[in-house]
């Protein structure tokens, strides 16, 4: 028996900060707080980022797929399940469950993680260099969705493009992986988010762009509910999502 | 004696996604945990965010001046303490002291803030409507900074824009104060925050923005270490912020 349990839950309290005109969490902030469960959830197991930081090694976000069922509100308290799925050669599946205060299941997610060598910038063999991960591996709670699929490339022209700032960078200088979901979904105007909500966000990282590079941003209708977003760096795509919009079960519009 | 002491003391744990480049906390993530304190320390005794919300007021940040010795590091603990210092007519002063995992102090906060009525937008007299916040005004803690001073107008054209997005804004379609002050610190480029940190931030908000907005940023060097930033929606100033930078004690240049 290893010493922690494989699957293990973190409360967290949404702030009004983290909330949009709907008084309801941003998915960005969402993520947020599920990269942190990741991170404490790994790190008590030993295979976070301090661990990994002692060997020059870094966990890279690959992929990330949520579907939200429903939004939690401002000031309530957001319940979030994390454990290892499985472990493969170069990647590692986590999921997710999303909970709200009475328990009830309001979101899942799948992630696929590589752990790089930071000098190569190349991926590592996960299970020789900590076998005792394995004991951490088996889904035994539900994640009922489906896994990340392939998002296939944008063909449409310049959106938007930003400059790489300050605020969108991590400590290593790179685009934090939150940071280009908020660019994203910054692209919907006012109205998608009166009448939809997004109930299904998935990416895909390809490469990393750092402080200063100029980034474009195209957007591709594939449905009336569904956009494809990339952002690309030149005519390098640096990260690609899917968006499913829904409508939102009462039509209460917000003045 | 009022039923909770008039200072508190809150403990964050920071999470790497809220570092920069240095591998210290933002101004802006600090400035974010710096308004979950004031909101817990004023919904617990009577005066906060929920309890105004009940007779349709709001609380609304007129002032803030921060200055900052040392930026906690990635993974520390970062405590904040908070207590209301003055009860004015229509303004209320609140304070903050900041302190690293030793309990030392690494910085200062002034904050002014008015309660508004959330229909007439004005603010009100916050002594008649909660008369027992007088229990809890007083400064027993040290803050030893001056008080918010005037900020005069930038004479400078444009410098760059930006246009209102969903990520912006708040419960209430209003830009969030800390994303301002994203923005404006974002004018700065890579070799500001390798050599540099901000010691000194003051911002006063002037008028609100909302969804769809375009605003514009203009910049002053008013001496090599003090620009100021003002944010403008068309000729009116929205918000105005100094920052004072400092070179860094130690002439490390992070490659």
């Amino acid at each position: 028996m290893p010493p922690y349990p494989k699957v293990e839950a973190f409360k967290f309290h949404i702030e009004s900060y983290l909330c949009d005109l709907n008084e309801q969490i941003r998915l960005a902030s969402m993520v947020n707080y599920m990269l942190d469960a990741a991170t404490e959830h790994a790190e008590k197991r030993g295979f976070g980022y301090k661990s990994l930081k002692e060997d020059n090694r870094a966990w890279v976000l690959s992929r990330l797929l949520i579907e939200i069922m429903e939004y939690p509100k401002n000031e309530s308290d957001l319940t979030i399940k994390t454990w290892v799925d499985e472990v493969a050669r170069t990647f590692t599946y986590r999921n997710f469950s999303m909970h709200d205060e009475t328990g009830k299941a309001i979101g899942y997610a799948r992630s696929i993680w590589a752990a790089i060598d930071m000098e190569t910038r190349r991926p590592m063999n996960l299970m020789d260099w900590r076998p005792e991960m394995a004991e951490y591996i088996g889904q035994e709670e539900n994640c009922p969705i489906e896994h990340p699929g392939k998002i296939t490339p944008v063909k449409a022209g310049i959106y938007d493009s930003f400059t790489v700032k300050y605020n969108d960078v991590d400590i290593n200088k790179h685009v934090n992986s939150v940071r280009y979901i908020e660019h994203m979904i910054d692209t919907f105007g006012l109205s998608f988010f009166k009448e939809k909500h997004i109930e299904k966000f998935e990416i895909i990282y390809l490469t990393e762009s750092t402080f200063g590079d100029i980034l474009t941003i195209h957007r591709e209708e594939r449905t009336p509910e569904e956009y494809v977003v990339e952002i690309r760096k030149g005519n390098t795509a640096v990260c690609r999502c899917l968006i499913r919009w829904k409508n939102k079960k009462s039509n209460k519009i917000i003045s």
